[in-house]
């Protein structure tokens, strides 16, 4: 395969190649190219920590900044972490209420994460809320196909150490590029007993 | 295929063929038959509906057969509906706290379910509050390979006419028997803003 | 969803909402959006359509502007109906030989349907041979999450009538934009018994 | 999750774990149950070399026990590796002929691989002819969900020391189980230029 190395996807098999190949112990010759769009614990992982970081570097440009840099920069994080362009995503916020409770569009998601969208009144901007550290401690894992599904708490530490943790549920989506995407987020306050 | 009459499987393709059939406006002639282990959007919808009444089945069993009996019915729902046999399953009910939000067992589903089990002490069996009704309205569906995944609001209705309404997602697993099976399950409350 | 009339995959989803409407026979009202990237079986016998009336436009192309203008042509179906940008295709075509049987990059696929590349010192242009019919019979389909098989035989017909019959699996893979794409493709004649 | 130990799938998820462990070196306590439903490549290389080894123990059994142990032994193995239970398996062996060239069904399988078969009066039984080595070399593989195809050639070596190659395309289909089952087989001899 001459070109292998002229195309990014061929550079991502190959890394993939060699980490299989250690559990393989196949001799490099025998390599064959592979093609898989499964998706990997670790991508999971990864991209649940990046949801977190993209968080914090929010709520820092927010701070830094101000809210159009904030926006801006949400939107990109929408575009890169989301998968709205690839259709409905099944967005159900911490913090969103009836009839606005559901965000499936871009615009719904953009709205919770820094507000100040007339459509959405209610939206205050979960993004801007100064948040410091996120943590993500998982219960659970289903990979299914080009998919995988995770659940678990999630908990955000504010700029006065205070600790907000909520149960949520992703499910990510792999792209053609081999990018995982939300397609699913269900996040929601623990459950307090009357 | 002389064969395909006396598999079950083979009955399901032929009903699938049907349908298809219709759509694809093929001579019947040219009708091969196919192994498709995809989810299909009635599948999904099917399955809720299933998951409501099984609700209120055991309601009712609770109330004319006592406990013992519910728990029995309960045990075959989750047997039935549920994907414990085939890993863990990500189940965050909507009255659970801390440490033992998460359901990943059979035991933790059940006990959530019927109660009365001493390892679950808060839990007081949500399968035994008279349900009499269970709708579920679906904001959207993400179906991706052999899975698919809803979110959208199921209103509960008790023998008092009670309407309560939770925000829901589920993700449903086609096992090898072409059984939609729930391995994802996230349900809570509607946020309260203070 | 004030948006889903400005993106074609929207539109898409909309068909595809008719489509199961009609057999689910939900009210309007009800119908959710769906994201839904496994492959029906019609999707899979229109690509197989395409596939030959591609190669019958190559011939014609051929016959009508010459070598460079179907090669031209060729690269556009093998760009539009493969999946080379997606990684490794398994192509191995009818009439390829040893060193040289398999093709799992463009270069090759290239080369076998229209000659000419010095790399390929065997390769006459399989495309160039002035096929007029292209028909296609499965003798079944595999239907997996985001990618199908098929089997069965495929007819060419030349200029002079002469018709000849391949055994051929194909294997789809649905791209992001909705598209299935041949990542396997195994062309053998019919074995002739001693 | 007490219940680990006592269920195979759970074993099966420990092993996963613990090799994804040395990759993503996560503390052992943070290492969450997974149901994974897609097929890794060393599963794909394992189920290769077990049907080389299968036709080369039908070989020997045919030998040493005659043909009915060997016809015995064949139905064992199609029922162990092959897919006709789930549906019909895609299967086109080297030497059959129209108007059975493919073998969708069991029964078709069974009669190839062991002849002596009224309905199949052109097979002698391909896995008697003294099978002593199977080698396969993969060219690629395409891995998607639950399923993954491999394409490359499979070498033969009879008691002679005669070696056979043929051109080879599996399509393996994991069953909930976590075995993975042969639901597409298209094998051709190399293509004689005339």
């Amino acid at each position: 395969m001459t070109d292998r190395s002229i195309h990014p996807r061929h550079l991502r098999w190959q890394a993939a190649a060699w980490m299989t190949l250690a559990l393989a112990a196949l001799p490099a010759a025998a390599k064959p190219p592979i093609l898989n769009n499964t998706v990997q614990e670790q991508e999971v992982l990864a991209a649940q920590q990046a949801w977190g970081e993209a968080l914090v570097a929010i709520s820092k440009t927010y701070e830094t900044q101000g809210r159009e840099a904030a926006k801006t920069l949400a939107g990109k994080v929408i575009d890169g972490a989301y998968g709205y362009q690839m259709g409905p995503v099944l967005f159900k916020p911490t913090l969103t209420t009836a009839p606005q409770t559901f965000r499936t569009t871009r615009e719904g998601a953009l709205a919770y994460f820094v507000g100040g969208d007339k459509a959405y009144p209610n939206d205050t901007g979960f993004a801007l809320k100064g948040w410091q550290k996120v943590e993500v401690t998982n219960v659970g894992m289903v990979i299914a196909a080009n998919t995988a599904t995770t659940m678990g708490n999630v908990t955000f530490t504010d700029r006065e150490g205070k600790r907000t943790t909520v149960d949520k549920t992703w499910q990510f989506l792999k792209d053609d590029s081999g990018k995982l995407r939300i397609v699913v987020h269900h996040s929601s306050l623990p459950y307090a007993a009357p």
